[in-house]
């Protein structure tokens, strides 16, 4: 059950609201790589948690913090959007600074939610749940959401860029220092389960019956005209301990797809019956 | 620039076609987990590489599998709904047993693509490419990859359990190996990168003084009934080397959000102004 | 700042499982009229609101509520899909009745989130936050929320009728009763507000200047063999008490619409220039 | 079954032609506040109307006008693009203040429909069907259409005011009022229903046996930090006459959620297992 | 401007209802064959006209057509729910032909629509206007609108064979033929402009100067293994007779790209700068 | 099976990189006349392809084209985006005529993709897989087809003239002949299957018995103070020869629609029922 108290997770300081800047934030509440985003992703993944308990209660527990990310950036849309003009008749519409500006504003920030935070990206597209990942396998989710920390905390060290507002970019160094942390708790989850050799492949409980190892361990290069490139994944032992990496060119190992003719009665032309 | 040639990469055999199974297959080909998704967002990441060319080659290898993936899966989803009923005046349409399949399998198959596969998922949802996850960040996009690869072996993982046809038993039993493969070799990028403890916190780039570090190893517990989970991420050192993990209980930092009255002319109530 | 405690807010108790209900009820957690909807939606609205403060306080603390109806409900899902069959050889997936039961089921429910609730409707289509009303007019949030729980409740009232499971049956009726509070507690802040009268029109801030009052009151019968269906609508005083209600028959205002000649260069065939 | 004369149902005039303004006028258009959206929405309504035939009418009446709202402000944003540079050479394109305006126009007005509408919002997203509410619930739906017209007269006021175009603001004062009437006609169908006392709580046929009524008229407080916001709500008669308006604190009513271990063959972790 | 007329277009009679057909029609109602595609699609193009009026009368004529074809299809749909069970206790839900054809109804039918049509397809998903083609070039949208319907009478013709119900046939008989006339009269548009000829290469008014026309007219075999397929295409002169047809093997013109290190501030890790 | 070559299949030079340019190409990537739409149509028409099989390896070697040529618009993207400021300190960012550039820009090319191209289109909404039209007709699929291509022509010509980088001019002059010839291959198809005579009405197959062939060769004037358009349509034989085109007037062939009252327990009002 959720509970809420009044006062923010962290300060929101706009020192010169800028609506532009108002467009850039909503990247990190509605885009792919917002707080929408890892909100539901850790509250699905703790309602769908099989196993240990603890890992419920720790993604339930960041589930929750991340609502008050939302909380916040929200707060700073908001404050960011104060004072743009919502008539053409105010003197800010006319001065071509602000003109150029609001060129570059969401409009439906003005038309839409009257100054205030939306559930989209800076786009302007609303979050879709569709990315809310969760597989009910422990070891792909805690991929999922190193994944998601990893991106939000390059679109937060992005974003930190595009503001020279003290306020603006106090807030997004505690985002940043958030995203740290989370990154690092879902692979430390990975560490407590053994460290990579131990979780791959994912799932670890498919039954190698179930798998054509012959055909687990070989980077495929499909390039005509460039040599493989060299590393750590083209030769030496795999990751999951369980093999060598080697290298293989393209061989079609399978047949030229036909379907015959179209049946009677299937919508085709008769051409193709 | 790419090329084809015109044999899949891998057997397609379907002993007994099943309609309800093209269904289930369809998460393989425009699922977040399937082969659409894996296929673009390596296509991507190659056309957005920037530093040693060598990962770009290698996005771009891996993107050209993939396609090759979406043909023989494409092509499984065929030969699935083969002998599916067009009419209700057919022989199988009549049989209660195909009747119960039927309403288990995607109507589109017969109505929209005349029984073959469609760029959907089993639910027949289009696939949408905001799932094409391309950072720009050579780590962030690894994890990402190596993220829907896992995705991908649970789902073949399930559909293999799925089924009893040994051709498709056969299939699923490649795609698995080459999950497997393809989670390996973006995480072993990683490693040739330094490890988790040279690419952490994701962008590795950002100045330390963009952070605010304080707030960049604690765990927060915003649970109010229960303990913290211990674990790798509740005290001892950090992944990336620089600190100390250790937990906090949630203090909020901000203040009670008031945006005050609405202002003339902003489409609010009277009320409100 | 958001904060959990670990028991849910009501009691979720399955006496058969049964996965096609499971499927039903995601309509609940993902569809339109369900709750992560008016969860993010009230959230939206508290962020934005201006004026009075305990507007943003009722939303807000609504919003925290809603946030654990998904919590019960997404637990309701994974209990309803305890015993689904998660390989074909298992004793249950060669019963013809539970054959005919899988066919009506989400297949992602096995093939993605591994026995869990996802963020989808009964169609398994994802909700998208374009549904989240909040124009920063508190009337027409107002409105929308009523509206949102009302729909709620037609379709708690619905999933009621569609099982027979006695614990199934106590959540639901639980939802109904908060839906019938939700939708009276917004409709009880336009009572406080002075009521219809007086928060209609919505906007009531619109300068009757900006308004072409001639149209304002008259319904108009575009129908061309229908009498005007007579009632509330069609005479006596407009529920604002600014003026009549009467009615009109269509009759054009403007002109036919003509755009002229396509320029050069617009891309148009030459036939249009 | 639909008919269309010739002439638009309202005058539309542009005195001076503004790409960006055709851009918001959007909104009004593919908007979640707009026009295809109530034209669908009481369409589909009409359509699914069951009961007292002359609701069916009123809907389908209303819903052909706001299919003629459609038409005239298609014309309007045709009308704001004559004259946007549809080639770097012109003399416009080169004028720093075209320059800033293109900047804030859409620019698939000119690359995808060739200087006229389209059925997306003013972020250029296309509006979706997902947003036509139509219950079957002739109180529900009354509510989801009130609150469409309270949206979309706060959209054509903020409209209005961000052009200073005589005829844009001598249109849209026409679509103001037409929005008046709109949201009082369904909410007068309540009237006619009775009121909110006899419509309350919607639906009003679930039976009281399915409502678990001690959970339906008191306000949950789930702040931690914050008094009950005192008002209509928390005390008092209920708005559909049958009980007293009271206030809780949150008491988890449920059980902690617990999942047990992962079954075998189900895509998840040995570890879970 | 639009009016409207009581009486259905067709006659719509339902000798048994289906609901499982019914699931099927809404691909004639919200599918990308559908009518809501091509009544919008015909209306924004009307809007969008530019050039001989009498094209823009010829499309909202048809627009207005089109709408009445949702209408009645809109009404099978809901004739085609009637006696679907609604609560698990009536004597139909324990039926198992029921329960089985219940299977592969749309659940949202009871849910979320109480027994009426929805804007979405036989998937359950809705409409999105994205699909709403309307370039502003008559030779385009012609052959666009020619698309529609030629996939709207393959849809038709698939349905027809999926019903035996007398009603349902000939209502989609009716269908069928309307959309043999649709396809016949947007063809028959570009006979009129002089044939295909004359429309080729569409738009037609692209300076030649501005085309590469060494690559304009040759066939790029891109396969690595098969002969080009030989036919109209591949040799002779091509059909806007500016040329002739040849055929060639692929050859890359273009450079190896290369995007160099990437950028400080970027947000990309330290080693790709 | 493919297969990739390191170089493009096209040169790509900017000569003066511009953030507004690399927006509008997106529309050419992922706009629904862009080149993800056509390659993966063709990929799954081709996978679906019944009959003659020269059509299926015509399809693929085309598709398998257009991936090439999103490679290389990718690589344009990409290309104008050097030098977009990452940072407000830069002096780029400080230039008022960059400032102005960038409110044209698309943020999410800072602050998602790193500089580099994304599956969006010009507004930054991403493609989805609903508008890959693959019906399982051949000559439905060919008019798509054509379709397509005449938008992507369309399309191509805009940017061309949008831009006055030569680099960029010369990459659209082959795109642009591309165009050309796609437009024509697939035209040309359904001349090598006997012309529109021959593959008229789509599907030829439909049994005449299925159609209500009285309905199938009128133009329905819907208008009510418009004459009918005269043309090629209205008179003279039909496009596919059997039969004569005429004109007629709206007829109402139906009933009035009417679904009696609503059922206990379908979640209606009591009024309703």
């Amino acid at each position: 059950m959720f509970h809420h108290s009044s006062k923010l997770q962290y300060e929101v300081r706009v020192d010169t609201p800028d609506p532009q800047f108002a467009k850039f934030l909503q990247q990190a509440i509605g885009g792919v790589e917002g707080e929408i985003r890892v909100a539901m992703q850790y509250f699905f993944q703790a309602m769908g948690a099989r196993g240990d308990s603890k890992y419920r209660d720790l993604l339930m527990m960041t589930a929750t913090e991340e609502l008050s990310h939302i909380e916040f950036l929200g707060h700073a849309v908001a404050l960011n959007l104060e004072g743009a003009p919502v008539t053409v008749q105010e003197e800010a519409a006319k001065d071509p600074v602000v003109n150029a500006i609001m060129g570059g504003a969401n409009p439906r920030h003005i038309l839409s939610s009257g100054l205030s935070a939306m559930p989209v990206n800076s786009n302007g597209v609303p979050f879709d749940m569709s990315h809310v990942y969760a597989t009910g396998n422990l070891a792909a989710d805690m991929m999922a959401n190193a994944m998601a920390e990893g991106s939000g905390r390059v679109l937060a060290s992005r974003l930190y860029n595009m503001t020279d507002d003290a306020g603006m970019k106090d807030m997004l160094s505690f985002l940043i220092a958030r995203d740290t942390m989370h990154q690092q708790q879902w692979l430390a989850v990975i560490e407590e389960l053994g460290g990579m050799e131990s979780v791959l492949p994912i799932p670890n409980s498919t039954s190698e019956k179930h798998e054509a190892t012959d055909h687990s361990y070989y980077f495929l290069n499909t390039s005509m005209d460039e040599p493989t490139p060299e590393g750590r994944w083209s030769s030496g032992p795999s990751l999951d301990g369980r093999s060598e990496f080697s290298v293989r060119t393209p061989e079609p190992l399978g047949q030229k797809p036909d379907l015959g003719k179209a049946r009677k009665n299937s919508g085709a032309q008769k051409e193709q019956m």
